[in-house]
């Protein structure tokens, strides 16, 4: 695993029940994490900076090949999406679990993305066709398709980089500041601009494919809550799409891939205008943290099957397994202060009581208590998980678990998650992908 | 809730999803227990000896009252089919969640049982007609249906006071035993002769009722794997039933249901022979431990079912959404010592590691770390559930789950479970009742 955290824990376990050896990189500030103790064997690759560990290629694959490792498992974020990194892996004829490195670098190219899925006949947001570098550029084309716009990073993902503009007077200092985090985050400072679609919701459909050409859909996923472009719930399905609609988008994603030569698994990420048009955004060409809410409302265990994938075998489900069965919801519970902009609270975990057992109730978490959430990586201390027939159940049943859920030691979103999973709006499923940052949040500030 | 541990947990969150206050009633010795700290309101009712707190009937009725309960939860075990303590709340009009007083004294005589079952043509196991108190009577049933047989205690169950005897000169001494047995555990010495059948599965059948006639059956449970008359590991389905023989089955019980004027849950316990024929042993006028596989394997919330029964409302489900959906599998995690014959082993749990999260895995329990496991009271500290849609890689995940857990300062049969789990036999589903103390634990003896 060339990650850490809770989704290491997942892929050591999968393995685990795959008969298959598991061999952890850890960096100094994780020496002493559950995955670092769970694995079977766990080797110490630099430095508590990303940079020095986790993103250091060479010397992830440099440790795969001294441990005779076949494989290596990016996880999510880190070197997940990186197509050099895949390229490496394949150089050194250790498998990359995940596409190949040209699909990779195709899809993370926001600009070519967007072209590609229009050939595939994908809809995609009204936008720049291609990489724009300078404010003249930008400026022609928010001219022919209307403000508000969104100016994206090429490159990146996650929420880096990217800039609403609602007028012209703002559209300069817009474009230097998103032009100047787009060279710090990722070294490229092509732009590219997308209209916003409003009251919109994030629907998105995770694929997965074999190499004999099977590709599954599954059932898609709204994460439209979401708090400065960092999903915050996610659920799966959505109340608002049929079954058949489910189905004609599933036909496009799986069209796409094809035309893609794509395997393993990715998610097409769409917004949702409220005429239920859809509209490509970007593609993750990787496992999403959010793949919980799948894999519960489908019952398919989505990381065996990317390794089952990645040794070449086929699928283990066909489209006819894929059925949504009840409703599946998901809660970040991140290490962060809701009082100060939600900013990253990392420190040590005194105690950590989490709610085990109960039909429906999945928490899954790479820390348990005394437990460091070191300040150097995402600051997500769980990820919890309910699965119920019915959507207001789960909902009901989600408030239960976060509301009897403690961490003592450092601050938690836990009571953000409470208000939000009592708010009508979000019981009703009426919100768009603004609501919790100009309605929530807002309506809470002036309370 | 007339109850503690584990089971008392699982209904306050129950309640709490649905919005009801919960009231828990517990000992000296569980003043520090979790489900203490989890219910709305708690009161300490008396000494950590069971007669003294959680078999005080008066005590828990006046509890009630003063705490203005409008309902009690008896769970399992201690109160939970004692005739008197239901006609106790009824007369308090207090809603007891279970059957009404006559049914759980009926089919808590042994005896009674097993002649109405017959009157439902429910096939019964060949024994005595009648309790028999005298040697020479019990003499007389052996003579006509044969040996091998097994003295039982005419109410009680869960294995208190059960004897096999498969010779003659063997039959004096056990019934003078099982007298004994039968009146310390239940003030009873009434004995039950109930023919042995050979080569058998313990195979049994939940049942939900409520007040306006519903009857609902649920699939199967295979409890075979015991010990001591102990469940060790319930499964559900059985491999070996189709879905005919459940619907045949389920009709039979759902008829005796209706000739008992059934309400709320309860289980009947069959043998299976080798050739598939069914014999009534026994019905549980209560929920049992294991109804977590059977909530697993339909997505049914048993309990939530059991409150709105008691309610008066109707249940919340039909037969058709009593599917079998997949396979799930349960272990008991016990704290007791394997290698002293399974002595209980109470004591301080030090360091509690349950491996929460993943697809299909759901660990109830009502300890933590620094619990107490109380020598007064059962010794299980968790209920390990795993649910998949194959059977094979259910277990593969259980031996995963079991093996990662970690339980610091007290012994537990950990290591026994995991050897159960690895057995081919166990693996093939081809065990009877007598498979773990007659060849596994002989044969690890012999090793």
């Amino acid at each position: 695993m060339a990650n850490r955290g809770e989704i290491a824990v997942q892929i050591i376990r999968a393995l685990r029940e795959m008969n298959i050896q598991s061999v952890a990189v850890y960096s100094t500030a994780d020496r002493d994490s559950l995955f670092v103790k769970l694995a079977d064997e766990a080797v110490c690759i630099g430095g508590p900076q990303p940079t020095e560990s986790y993103l250091n290629m060479a010397q992830i694959v440099n440790t795969a090949n001294l441990m005779g490792c076949d494989a290596i498992h990016p996880g999510y974020g880190f070197l997940s999406e990186n197509a050099a990194f895949a390229q490496l892996c394949a150089d050194c004829q250790i498998k990359f679990i995940g596409p190949d490195p040209e699909v990779i670098e195709l899809m993370g190219d926001k600009a070519r993305a967007r072209e590609t899925m229009q050939d595939a006949d994908v809809p995609v947001v009204p936008g720049s066709h291609g990489i724009l570098t300078t404010l003249n550029e930008v400026q022609q084309v928010v001219d022919s398709i209307g403000y508000p716009v969104l100016l994206k990073a090429t490159a990146g993902g996650g929420g880096k980089g990217i800039r609403r503009v609602d007028r012209d007077d703002q559209l300069e200092s817009a474009f230097n500041q998103a032009q100047q985090e787009a060279q710090m985050a990722v070294g490229d400072d092509g732009i590219y601009v997308e209209k916003v679609i409003d009251h919109a919701k994030h629907i998105e459909m995770q694929v997965i494919a074999d190499d004999a050409g099977h590709i599954v859909y599954l059932p898609e996923r709204d994460c439209s809550l979401q708090r400065n472009h960092q999903k915050v719930i996610e659920e799966s399905p959505s109340s608002l799409i049929t079954p058949e609609n489910r189905q004609i988008l599933g036909q496009i994603v799986v069209r796409a891939c094809q035309k893609l030569n794509y395997t393993n698994t990715g998610t097409f990420e769409f917004l949702m205008d409220p005429q239920q048009q859809f509209y490509f955004m970007e593609m993750n060409t990787r496992l999403q943290v959010e793949h919980t809410v799948t894999e519960e409302v489908t019952g398919l265990e989505l990381i065996k099957a990317q390794i089952l994938v990645a040794q070449g075998q086929d699928l283990p489900f066909t489209q006819r397994d894929a059925q949504v069965k009840g409703y599946a919801v998901e809660c970040r519970l991140n290490a962060e202060d809701p009082a100060q902009d939600f900013r990253p609270a990392a420190g040590k975990i005194k105690q950590l009581d989490l709610p085990t057992g109960t039909l429906g109730v999945r928490i899954d978490t790479g820390v348990t208590s005394n437990s460091m959430v070191p300040p150097f990586y995402d600051s997500m201390i769980a990820k919890v998980i309910v699965h119920h027939q019915d959507r207001r159940q789960a909902l009901a049943k989600m408030r239960r678990v976060i509301g009897e859920l403690s961490v003592n030691g450092l601050t938690t979103n836990q009571q953000f998650l409470l208000e939000l999973l009592e708010d009508p709006v979000v019981n009703d499923d009426s919100f768009t992908t603004a609501y919790v940052e100009r309605d929530f949040l807002n309506q809470q500030a002036g309370e």
